[in-house]
């Protein structure tokens, strides 16, 4: 099948080599020119813009998008005006489910097919078999499933079913995935703080095979500690990207008690801060009930 | 080797084979009289009582116990008397790590190594290729080697150190686990409450095809789902054996901050009241400052 990739980043790249692994055509487009080269010696048709990647692609498209969330509506209205009624556009990135909700109903008004593809695995699963969960109209999905079916990992798709279904169900996986670092993260802890000592990449080695924690994160735990066996090059700063967030307050909006993942996010949060201002004030309260000593800075 | 095997419940009935399938000796001793029948009808010799099981096995012996952690000092105290200096205890159940520190302290006055054996996999690792984590004297450990090797899975065993290095990593391990099980669950508590119409058999099973979240613990999500897909049969009430307590226990002991596994553990707990006296409390408590209406008995 002919696809026009749009967005040749970490994800798009190895989806790109992925596609054409399967005998798929690729017509790749990117603001990095050198992305395009890489994807061109690789097989791929090359496009320099937007509009060459239509030119090059023939109705119905199918245009698959890995660009970040942030630029998924620019590239959207860019697209809109030069699209045929019929094509249908993938949007892989991680939108929250309700942008493409919105973006499905718009683009229904000009003929063109919107699906919503959460996307995971990392960039080893772009490469070599993701993981999909699809959400968008049944017509489309019919056309689409073979490139789904091809560059993913075996039995690693889904189509979830109407539009908005496929990010909705990725955001979630996310929140499960802050949760389940948490735990590991937490567990570690413990043994880093007892009075034991411990070979880390050893102890995610053993966790990882035959027990009931094993797991592809586990397996990421001992690669981590085989290359720093006590992390100590690392500061403890655990940065989010949104979905966690979004799975909290989707939570909150539909009144589901989810306390773990809640924390979970509030405790990355709470390793972005050296110092914070809630410690100043418990801190203070002791000293003026108890005349408990404060740490003065 | 030949090993005593004590205990042939769920776990000790598939080490028992396990052992056999791997050419090693076993003596076996349970309470229940058609456990050492089964175990008899598999090729090993069977013992109806202790003393029978000591008498049935050479010294230095290696005797492996595999009971319910409540019942190991009796178990002990029977055996204690009829062994011989040199002879390995292997304690392969869930005990605290401090009882095993105690154990093993106490067995040593009379010449007896006392070895720590966490054990994970369930009892289709322990049928079929267990994880343990072990700790106890090297010596004992250089002895006892091989017949952990040959009852493994592959890298799934790991010799932690000193005396009760292996009965502390399996209750971290555990406390992991109710962080990772409370991640799941909340993530499919979102999906339930959406307005979204999914299948949660087909759900598990992407998520744990190529996905970040894919694992063991997603792996029975699908089974689970797949003998009833919504859960109606089974009511939200999360029991606990008690190592996720110790691990927040330890936490609480050596400061280290595990608020997700801690929430895990209290999230279970909270599953077993149908009510609450906490939400009596705050519901009375709008009402008297605000009016709000409290639901009567």
């Amino acid at each position: 099948m002919q696809v026009g990739l749009i967005g040749l980043g970490k994800m798009g790249l190895n989806l790109g080599k992925n596609l054409i692994d399967h005998q798929h055509e690729v017509v790749a487009y990117d603001v990095n020119a050198a992305a395009i080269q890489e994807m061109k010696d690789y097989g791929a048709t090359g496009a320099a813009t937007l509009e060459e990647l239509v030119q090059a692609t023939q109705s119905p498209r199918v245009l698959w998008i890995m660009v970040p969330h942030q630029i998924v509506d620019t590239v959207l209205d860019q697209l809109q005006p030069m699209l045929s009624k019929g094509d249908i556009i993938i949007e892989g990135g991680n939108s929250h489910y309700k942008e493409s909700i919105a973006r499905h109903a718009r683009l229904k008004e000009y003929g063109i097919r919107f699906m919503d593809a959460g996307t995971s695995g990392g960039m080893e699963g772009a490469r070599n078999g993701a993981c999909y969960m699809i959400g968008g109209d049944p017509e489309a999905w019919a056309v689409v499933e073979p490139i789904f079916r091809d560059t993913a990992v075996e039995n690693g798709y889904l189509y979830a079913g109407k539009s908005g279904s496929g990010h909705f169900l990725k955001m979630v996986h996310n929140g499960v995935e802050y949760g389940m670092m948490a735990s590991i993260g937490e567990g570690f802890e413990v043994l880093e703080k007892s009075s034991f000592d411990f070979d880390y990449e050893q102890v995610a080695r053993v966790w990882n095979n035959g027990s009931v924690i094993r797991s592809w994160l586990m397996g990421l735990t001992e690669r981590a500690f085989s290359k720093d066996a006590n992390l100590d090059e690392i500061r403890g700063v655990m940065h989010s990207s949104g979905e966690g967030k979004w799975t909290v307050e989707e939570a909150l909006d539909i009144q589901a008690a989810t306390p773990v993942i809640a924390l979970s996010l509030l405790m990355r949060y709470r390793s972005l801060d050296t110092d914070t201002f809630n410690g100043k004030v418990v801190a203070a309260l002791r000293n003026e009930f108890g005349g408990h000593a404060v740490e003065k800075k």
